[in-house]
């Protein structure tokens, strides 16, 4: 049998999170990864080198890579002294490809032989863009740093997320998505990470016609400022002002709750868990509740392969994508199953 | 048979012109590298990051690598603009490395990992130190870097050649050293590439002992100020102060003469060809005189592989490789060969 062909689409620590879980299946992972940060080590060479945001391409060949553990260390290794504090070697490693190869797609599929990684990882546009957001009272934010660290989104109110210059989907990830049999939508930061791609030319159109599965990972936490009050259902409504409603097909939810001091934890920093209330009403998606939270001590060092959690509350891989190979077979016996939650 | 056991002694643009040709021959090759640099992004880091010098070992590690032809032009890519500006891609990874690893030794093997290098690339010591020279008008010389831009040393005269603080050879360096059939020497800088390793306490020690040919390669051309009046009898003699007369088996010379515009080319800097007559009485040594001279044109694409060449006229890695070969393959013949020259 043909291994199936999963996308996902994402960025940051969830598809860190995410790839890592799903690369023990036999299935070919395109992973398409979102193009807006501007942020740190990432902002300063977009600045200084005039190249395209490696950031998030990183996380994503981190997790994929079949290489040793030092190389894998390296990836996310940060200078921490001198002229180059702050930068990350993995970043440097991709802009120096990126200028030798003549381009960030060609600099990251030789990054991706260096890192021996599995499947591919493509950056959704090959466009040097920036996202903003609009908000109801006239006011701009440029740029995903700003975006990230301005809390009055929610309260304000968003009136246009756009990308400025506007940006075509890379072909490339255009014809995954077309040949998918599964897309995974998240889990990430829902306004830097997640939205950016669908901002893209084409990104939306290419999901509607394919015939994949669409599954989106709806986040543990609400961000503070940004989707505080957000329930399930919101996430999901904020996806089809991109995603036509009804093309998604299942929602991942987690049902564990962490422990008490964790939420305390989040609380103090109005990060609560989303809330998910079993519907009156039918709804367009399935929920697949299930046990997807991951119970392992997070690790802080600088130099540590897992320094991409900055989150305490997080998925664990493994749960995650064993409940995304769930989704996948679930086709093949779609009509005796009446329904998930 | 067992492979021979090669070891090289030098660093910068000749030994990577020396293990370029050697790499292509059945033997265990360890380069052993000269840790005096402390000039550009060597130098930045050295003082920013604390690291040891990684410049001459990348260029070591390049040479001697099996891996893809991006990977070798990542390791000699140079960023030319921000805060990266001037920093050798190559020397990033060897110092994230040492950061990484606790220790530049084993940086660099598992450089030698990445980069899938035939042979071992070992520093000479793993001391921080620095080189000096003392002028005979008892001005002194301060790092590598002043050293190879003071064109008075020939002219004043050298006190004494020394490192600060004094430095212990690797212990490995030593072992080759003692394990070795041939022992290869230069080419390369003479006070800055050639020399720094034998100030290293150990060093000429282990090659008394050591049963191993020992072959010096003459350098081409004569450094302005530096050598500038050296026949090939002067490098020897100043190679015996640290090496005891007569334990220096073969010295190659190359026979054929560059054409006239490359040469006049090199007068006008002051760099002649460095002269040799045939000897009016016995030498412990002898002499291989060969066409050694490179005739490829020697580009300088800041981020090409071959960068490394500094110098017009060159060694050729295949003929010098060849020459070498002959030389240790000599040993079984040796009773019915008189002479060479």
């Amino acid at each position: 049998m043909k291994n199936k062909n999963v996308v996902t689409i994402g960025g940051g620590t969830g598809s860190f999170t995410l790839l890592t879980g799903l690369k023990k299946y036999p299935i070919n992972i395109s992973a398409i990864v979102s193009m807006a940060d501007d942020g740190g080590s990432t902002g300063v060479l977009r600045d200084e080198l005039g190249v395209l945001p490696p950031g998030d391409v990183r996380q994503c060949l981190v997790a994929l890579s079949e290489s040793s553990e030092t190389l894998r260390k390296l990836m996310t290794y940060r200078f921490s002294e001198g002229g180059l504090n702050g930068h990350n070697f993995g970043n440097l490693l991709l802009s120096a490809l990126e200028k030798i190869e003549g381009g960030f797609s060609e600099g990251v599929a030789e990054a991706a032989k260096i890192l021996n990684v599995k499947g591919e990882v493509i950056p959704v546009t090959n466009k040097d863009t920036n996202l903003y957001i609009q908000l109801k009272n006239g006011k701009t934010l440029e740029g995903e740093e700003q975006i990230n660290h301005n809390f009055e989104i929610e309260k304000i109110g968003i009136a246009k997320n756009y990308l400025k210059p506007s940006a075509q989907a890379n072909p490339k990830a255009i014809k995954k998505i077309l040949e998918a049999d599964l897309i995974v939508i998240g889990p990430g930061n829902h306004y830097c990470s997640i939205i950016p791609s669908f901002l893209v030319r084409g990104v939306t159109e290419a999901i509607s016609k394919s015939k994949a599965k669409v599954v989106y990972n709806c986040n543990l936490a609400n961000k503070k400022g940004h989707t505080e009050k957000f329930t399930l259902e919101d996430y999901v409504k904020s996806l089809e002002k991109y995603i036509p409603a009804g093309r998604i097909d299942f929602v991942t939810y987690n049902a564990t709750k962490p422990g008490v001091k964790l939420i305390k934890k989040y609380e103090e920093k109005r990060s609560l868990l989303v809330k998910f209330a079993h519907p009156a009403k039918k709804k367009k998606y399935r929920v697949v509740q299930a046990d997807l939270l991951s119970d392992v001590e997070p690790t802080f060092n600088k130099s540590d392969v897992t320094a991409p959690y900055r989150a305490f509350i997080r998925h664990d891989s493994d749960k995650l994508a064993k409940v995304l190979m769930m989704i996948m077979e679930l086709g093949e016996y779609e009509n005796i199953i009446r329904d998930i939650i």
